[in-house]
């Protein structure tokens, strides 16, 4: 392609709205523009992109026996009705009625939409297994669009469902589609780890995470020096240390007057913030809970909404806090609430700690749970973090990792296929229900996650299977017999079917070379004319 | 692909609200099935063909200079509201509400996106021309959902934007489009007529239309048999033949009980419906208007919008014709009337006519518009009739096609560019509004249309060049020696790179060879015990 006829608008500004590196440079160097918040058109550059990283997913599902189809983006309710999700989908879900009155939603994954194409067109166990695929724009309505493509509304996603007669079945499947997602990640060129990873709103009995590591990646992964343990730090399991105990005092109400925060109270003490009881009032479907951990840990929400059963779960507010308590934030404790406590596993016998007292500007010191509190359950609610013992190899420690989540398997079971009754005729002729596996790669985040683990100061260093040109050629000057020369490799390396830009525009050369610098091309061609002069290009 | 294998349920049973042959084939053959009235989930050979239609549009919009982009489905309310299509649009517009109340729609064409994303990146007329194209699924919320994919909600379109900096630029553009759908079309292996067409709710000074000749299709077409003159009967331009003229006598009033269709007046007065005024109340935004022709004529309503320049026309209700003209419906005539009335240029001069009286039960006789009507404007409002005069040549005449509408091109000129400021700096360095063109294709009607020109009872018979597979093998039998001999076969096409679909399934002969017919590749190897011993393949 001709520079000089390409729509490749090149921008010198940031733009206002971009923090992250892919976000800045994929507006600056023109492959995408905002049409709205989290929305994109994309620009003839970054079209060619996606279609490569189209091209190698569609090689390696068709390579690993799985169809296209595609799917409408119009849903109509009464398939989520089915599955349960129409309720239980927040407001992330676009919804809207046709002009008759039916309503629809915009699908964000198509589950329901598949399952219910199986089960009337699928009767029996020698049509299985099956496993189709789409590739296709979704919409999800994001609260806060943010990042770019990291964090859009509108995206464009391949997903793929396998249809299996057993458990058995469906977990080959599934390994099946995970060995198919680490050739598609390696061929498009990057740097990625497979995590174990929370089922969230899609269900299911396992699952795993394709992280692109990347510094600025919103997940964090934790990952074992010594094994192959590599988990989302969400859903990774974590080894209690031993209880700290300390002389078996009596309680005693201390007052802390202002001490709030773990180190205000710790530092007042004299102690370890490990010696401190962190009391956290979550609302859980509704209903405060407290959740206890260590002073020096975090607590895990996914392992929390687990634990307790709920499906919506947020920090209370200061004044659900006081309501719960009786005291303000930063006093709240285990001892004397009537609300339900659940302790991380550390915390079982423990003894002579210190926790808030439940009224404001007091503290207790000499607290042992398991004579001063009523817990309803020790479980491993605290967060992973560096230097945990690993749970599985007992013998490594984890590093932590950031990541950018493209990929995601889910083995799903009968999650949608048992409400939906989407069944089979198995070779005794019993009704049984599908086994599925569900899977999905982020196409538009593959394109930002590149750029964010290939970029430098001046711009995109794009892996060379997903570039959307292999060869840039760049001529310096207004110099015919270099424009010559540029035109004369153009042609050669188009013949033998090498995807070339040239920029053939009347620009100087500073801003030639800057224009190249952010767009990337992997492999770049400087003809300038002293080295012409030499018998020489620069690649 | 192997069919034992392959998502490729066909039925014998005809779908309940299937009519048109592409409909009942899609379904049949395994292709589509129906998610809700108009939509449609595309299986994996449909998709196929889908995917070889888009195929053969990429290689000729790009050879043809035009750069693939992606825009958005969701489009904000404020670009429509700008080109005042937000309002203009009827409900077929699917509008909704994103989380936070910001209003867009689900975009049916993209004019008001392109121009926003040009006026922002292209600022001179050194950047121009440009002409940019995507292939996307779309929305329009259809009233009457009809005939599958030929008239569906959601349907996939190739649309292509062209900018210019002048309109003799443009026209350049609009015949290097018109050129490359004719290259389209020719390599789908259609059968195609273009034609003159309406602009419509689209806008711009030119169209053709692209039209896959079909007996089923919904679109009647004219074409001269002396020229090259082909017009949508819209369109059409059309000769008026030379007033009728009988003895110039006085108007008389005649009973005329109960006759009120034109064959019932003519019989009654013994006299050709040639001789009558046939006298239609339309509601034009709101306000009725009497449209007058001849007899023997129909009215051309996209015509009659022109010419009273209505953005809404419709029949007048009977209750409305009542009002408008103080008769029962069938006695309107143009004598009298307190509307205005338009009229056919053919009754121009004519004398001795019948008409309505504006008064239930009586016609009059004698009429002379001239001298007894009040009449704005003689204007061609009929439309055009096999064996008219060719207004082009002026010596061939019309044959009348019917046609499915794939491709429409129009020469917008600055219809969008001006409302939206969508300008370039000349070479004066003045601001310029760019000269645009917009070009689209229904992809997914294309495969309907290529059924309905290419099928038999049996089933689809697909162009070779978008069919699903080039070959099919069907080994018939449970013969080990046939099956060796089409897996032979079967290998040894695909080395070669041919799309081949194998019938290896445990299916008795008939049923094979009629799966086959339904399906329809276009060739079709069939391995036989007998034949095979004889050394013979039947192809």
């Amino acid at each position: 392609m001709r520079l000089s006829r390409a729509f490749l608008p090149t921008l010198k500004e940031v733009p206002a709205d971009a923090q992250v590196a892919s976000h800045i440079f994929l507006v600056r160097a023109g492959l995408m523009r905002r049409l709205a918040a989290g929305i994109y058109t994309f620009l003839p550059l970054g079209w060619r992109v996606l279609h490569n990283i189209e091209a190698i997913i569609r090689d390696e599902m068709n390579r690993a026996g799985a169809q296209e189809v595609l799917m409408p983006a119009a849903i109509p309710a009464e398939l989520w009705q089915e599955s349960g999700r129409w309720e239980k989908y927040g407001p992330e879900l676009l919804r809207f009625s046709d002009r008759k009155g039916a309503k629809f939603c915009f699908g964000p994954t198509h589950e329901e939409v598949i399952v219910d194409l199986v089960r009337h067109d699928l009767k029996s166990y020698r049509d299985l297994p099956q496993n189709l695929y789409q590739i296709q724009s979704k919409f999800r309505d994001e609260m806060r669009p943010r990042a770019g493509l990291l964090r859009g509304r509108e995206f464009i996603m391949k997903d793929a469902y396998s249809f299996d007669v057993s458990v058995s079945a469906a977990e080959a499947s599934y390994r099946g589609m995970y060995a198919a997602y680490e050739r598609i990640f390696s061929r498009a060129g990057l740097a990625f780890r497979v995590v174990e990873a929370d089922t969230g709103a899609i269900g299911g009995s396992q699952s795993h995470e394709f992280q692109v590591l990347a510094e600025s990646g919103e997940d964090t992964l934790v990952a074992c020096d010594g094994c192959d343990y590599a988990a989302n730090v969400e859903q990774a399991e974590v080894v209690a240390a031993a209880p700290l105990k300390s002389a078996d005092g009596p309680l005693e109400k201390v007052a802390t007057p202002g001490k709030k925060t773990i180190d205000e109270v710790a530092a007042f003490f004299g102690e370890e913030p490990a010696r401190l009881i962190k009391t956290l009032i979550y609302m859980a479907d509704g209903k405060a809970v407290a959740i206890l951990c260590r002073g020096d840990r975090a607590v895990n929400e996914v392992a929390v909404k687990k634990l307790v059963g709920a499906t919506e779960l947020y920090l209370a507010t200061d004044a659900q806090v006081t309501e719960a308590t009786g005291a303000a934030s930063g006093f709240a404790g285990p001892v004397g609430l009537a609300i339900p406590v659940y302790a991380d596993r550390e915390l079982e016998g423990t003894t002579g700690m210190i926790a808030g007292a439940n009224e404001t500007d007091f503290h207790l010191t000499g607290v042992k749970l398991a004579r001063d509190a009523e817990v309803l359950a020790y479980a491993p609610v605290r967060m992973a973090e560096a230097g945990d013992l690993c749970p599985r190899c007992e013998k490594g420690h984890f590093e932590v990792l950031r990541g950018i989540e493209v990929g995601h398997v889910f083995l799903l079971g009968t999650r949608y296929s048992e409400p939906m009754k989407c069944t089979f005729l198995d070779e005794e002729g019993a009704q049984q229900p599908m086994v599925m596996g569900c899977y999905g790669i982020g196409i538009t985040r593959i394109m930002a996650a590149a750029i964010e683990q290939n970029h430098d100061d001046d711009g995109i260093i794009w892996p060379l299977a997903i570039a959307p040109f292999a060869v840039e050629i760049v001529g310096l000057g207004a110099d015919a017999e270099v424009a010559s020369a540029a035109e004369e490799l153009y042609a050669e390396l188009l013949a033998r079917g090498i995807e070339v830009l040239l920029d053939d525009r009347d620009e100087r050369p500073g801003a030639k070379l800057k224009d190249a610098d952010l767009i990337g091309i992997p492999l770049r061609v400087v003809i300038g004319k002293r080295s012409l002069k030499e018998g020489q290009l620069e690649v």
